[in-house]
């Protein structure tokens, strides 16, 4: 399978935390996307939508795009930072927010259309609550199932790739992991309707990734789009891939080529104290290198799933890592 | 709602870990069950086939239960006790193994009806795997998926309620969490496919199980069976309901009565070094406790999770709870 | 035991992460403080160097909470808001860095003078590392040792609380847990160096409580100061006491009495999306509220520990909560 | 530094869990042993008293190791399988539980002698508490400290190393961390008691090991011994070396020569379904390739820690991993 790589525009930029407002300086967009296509392999642009593109700048965006040589792989609307979200978008109890946060995705589907980008990649990370006995579990799920529905109804040539995530910035998101987005995407009745595996997210949800995948090609080949960073499991660290784990990444690339996946490798990472190119570039050779393994290695991959010892396997991973 | 309380009946019997082979003595099937039927509110009872009820012993066991007054709740057919399934059951990588699974099952079915008893739990919890690069998740999946429909469709009588847990006999189960199950559910096609909660497997894989019962109604009403224990959240501790979680069960009680839940609330603990009919009677009289709470404050709870107000919802729990 | 409350100042001020950068507005230090005082029970407040207090104005700042009525309670000098401590403070590879760490410290050690505080509560937040093989855990551990020593050596009029946290906002802290940090505080030699116990770093750490403070006592009863919150475990959700937990508040404040704790309970809240004054008032209630179970029950509790039965546990905590 | 490596005997033979109660079968003691001193690399023996071991056959077992040309590298007193202990050992509630774990822990010394083995490793796995409210951490830990110190002021000549782990079979265990070990460690005012690393054990503390490492080191140089095996994080699994974690072996290995770590390195695992033997020489042989890692790259490693990027390090670890 060719790989294409891409990355999240944001991750070039400032980063912060709720107890320090700026670890770094903030760049204008035009820097971050100079430092984005200067990072090697790097193909494509997720945009966010309103910090990095409008229906206004779309075709001017389309054009610096262009001239960078790459392309826009999705468009994310801004769900999250938006402080009017802050207790939910498409699930908000407050039926204007709702309109509101449909509204701002149609905008993103008309960009996204100049923009000659056919994929949404949905993050509605403010829809989800803190505290139990405080949300209505049922209708906040409906009102979110709704606006997706009504989003991939109207807009029958883009993809809409929902992004999971357990927690952060609620301590529980109503999208929270690979098989209840699945549920959810299938209740909406639309083919192009789908999801999106953040390899970070996957793990803080206690996911084996590998396993992650083949449920999504069995509920209708829904994987879409892939993001890539590594954590300590316990939390969205948003770090260098392969800085924590190893074997995982090897088999999670396994299961992408046997599930047909071919869209875009993309890095999204939030480097609070490192330089982010360095960081995004890091992920990227991680993942040719792991490649290069699997490509060596396809055969004695599927033999070794197919009569599980994990002796063999043990031996087989010390002889390609170690 | 009226509640039914039952009780698995082993949760009587002697008590080991891979440590210590046995903390307490070993009671007979009659012992336990005279334990069982003498714990207050006590009406129904689960029984571990091939361990308390086989095809043969049935109709005797049924008269029993009759005597005691009790019904019998489901029929859990022993799929992770026997060593001949130690690397999976429905979905090992041996086909005789899967036959045998499934031909167990049957045998279950069986003697379920003797019993007059239409719901089978079904715990496949040696379904999963221990070890990365040493499973196809794919091909596994499956074989457990067609298990199941081939079961349900060849018993349209009785009700197959899956048993999720994400970890324990092995590292990973196939069956982890309330969603995948769900998915796993609805591919058999078969409406007498469901879930059982198991309120302890539900925290240990990070649920909110009002959230879980609410996707369990939204995927068709799927909602079988409630096994009730409380844990510290890191691992099956199965120990005494409202030992360690509150609130939960309360937000839990009220989502069961919302989305129509009218089983049986069994018990399923551990007592490994505790009196075993004091912990099941003490687990009934919390959850009937609560149950109370939730009578007195049913129109003022739903007030709450309309209008989420976590200042409100707090000034509530402190009113009912200390 | 009579209690004494107290607040953070900064928990009635403006909430953000890291993608909402305000989900509220700035109010002045005038505004947070007469906020604060109208929170019934409050006696005392937590000031922030040099958000709320600089060696300038403590003499002023004095005369305001002097005017309100209430007492400073301890000084907390900021060590992970200023960019400056982006990869540490007093442990910081930069020697420039560590100074100033020290100096600002000492500044804050002035003011609490002047405030006639003799509490240094110290979160060296920013002390830790992100990454495996990225830092010289034993020199580091080594520089965040010396510093305290210098400090506690050079105001032994002063008690200085280390707060520990495991991790955010770095992945792993430097003080992590209890039991590392009183290493850290008997490595000093100085008795006025101790530790604060914030409720939330304990659960988010895998603490019970009781069991910290008997350890904080038999280090040479070092326990110095506490703040109070809640969450859901796997992270500082910073939530209003008893939205998640219950028993265990209950047998903290047993022990805290049993080990004499005679300080602050100081609340330390984040409260996202609420009304702050609300939450802290609420977290003061449930503490009141279990504070009554207590002193109505103490001599059962002792009893319930002196002969441990989960059973008769249960039955009592029943009888006070349900 | 030349590593000698060893095995618990234990480790080869049958294994169970709370649900089913023999995998295997049942090798004896000569069978374990001859298929242990097999395992390519493995120079010395851990005996677990009185399976293995009693004062008795102590003397014949020293012949038997000799004739192997094997060491008896740790004697480990059975403090968790006796049922005896099920409620505790040291620190039982029981006076003569109590003394019967002292008196069984002097038999081990003595039979340790015959061994010419000066290291008892006291996995203390019984003492600890399942529920809250039904301990008391403060007497607990007073006669647990109580009992070490006894046995290592009678026994001079010999070292206790303490393991540590925070839960398993109780839901938390007295010796959980690396730092409360410690703390009690010191508290014994005795030199030759220190503490055993099992890596599992730390992963599912969530400790990084080379911290924990540096953290013996600094509380008078106390790591005495080392136990091997990999884990999902979340539990004890006890699996083969480098199956789940890669990066933090190197670093682990890169600490123990740096505090100058100089016994045995152990494998301690469970290999429920898989060939034994074949597990643990896997182990050893991830460590010596990830020795060689070290051996090549310690110049290049403590110069990583001393200027920490993360980028370089993830630079670093590609050229050496993948």
């Amino acid at each position: 399978m060719t790989r294409k790589y891409s990355v999240i525009l944001g991750n070039l930029g400032n980063t912060c935390d709720r107890f320090c407002s700026s670890y770094k300086d903030n760049p204008s967009t035009q820097e971050m996307l100079a430092a984005a296509v200067k990072i090697p392999h790097v193909q494509g642009i997720e945009l966010v939508g309103t910090w990095d593109v409008t229906p206004e700048n779309a075709k001017e965006m389309h054009n610096v795009l262009d001239g960078h040589g790459v392309q826009c792989v999705s468009v994310i609307p801004d769900l999250f930072a938006d402080r009017l979200y802050w207790k939910g978008s498409y699930s908000s109890t407050d039926a204007t927010v709702r309109q509101k946060a449909i509204d701002d995705t149609r905008a993103m589907c008309e960009a996204a259309s100049v923009l000659n980008c056919d994929l949404l990649n949905i993050w509605p990370g403010q829809d989800g609550y803190d505290y139990l006995l405080a949300a209505d579990y049922e209708k906040q799920r409906e009102w979110l199932c709704e606006a997706i529905q009504t989003l991939a109804t109207e807009y029958p040539a883009m993809r809409f790739a929902l992004e999971y995530k357990p927690k952060e910035p609620r301590t529980h998101s109503y999208l929270a992991r690979m098989a209840d987005t699945l549920l959810l995407a299938q209740e909406t009745g639309c083919d192009n309707v789908g999801v999106t595996i953040d390899t970070g997210h996957a793990f803080n949800a206690g996911e084996v990734v590998g396993e992650s995948i083949v449920l999504a090609k069995r509920a209708g080949n829904r994987l879409m789009h892939m993001h890539f960073n590594d954590n300590h499991a316990a939390w969205d660290d948003d770090m260098i891939v392969g800085s924590v784990h190893t074997v995982c990444y090897i088999e999670m690339l396994y299961w992408l080529d046997r599930c047909g996946y071919d869209g875009y490798f993309s890095m999204d990472q939030y480097p609070y104290r490192e330089d982010a190119a360095g960081c995004i570039g890091e992920s990227i050779e991680w993942l040719i290198q792991f490649d290069e393994i699997l490509t060596q290695n396809h055969q004695k991959i599927s033999a070794l799933l197919a009569d599980p010892d994990p002796i063999a396997t043990s031996r087989f991973l010390r002889s390609v890592l170690v």
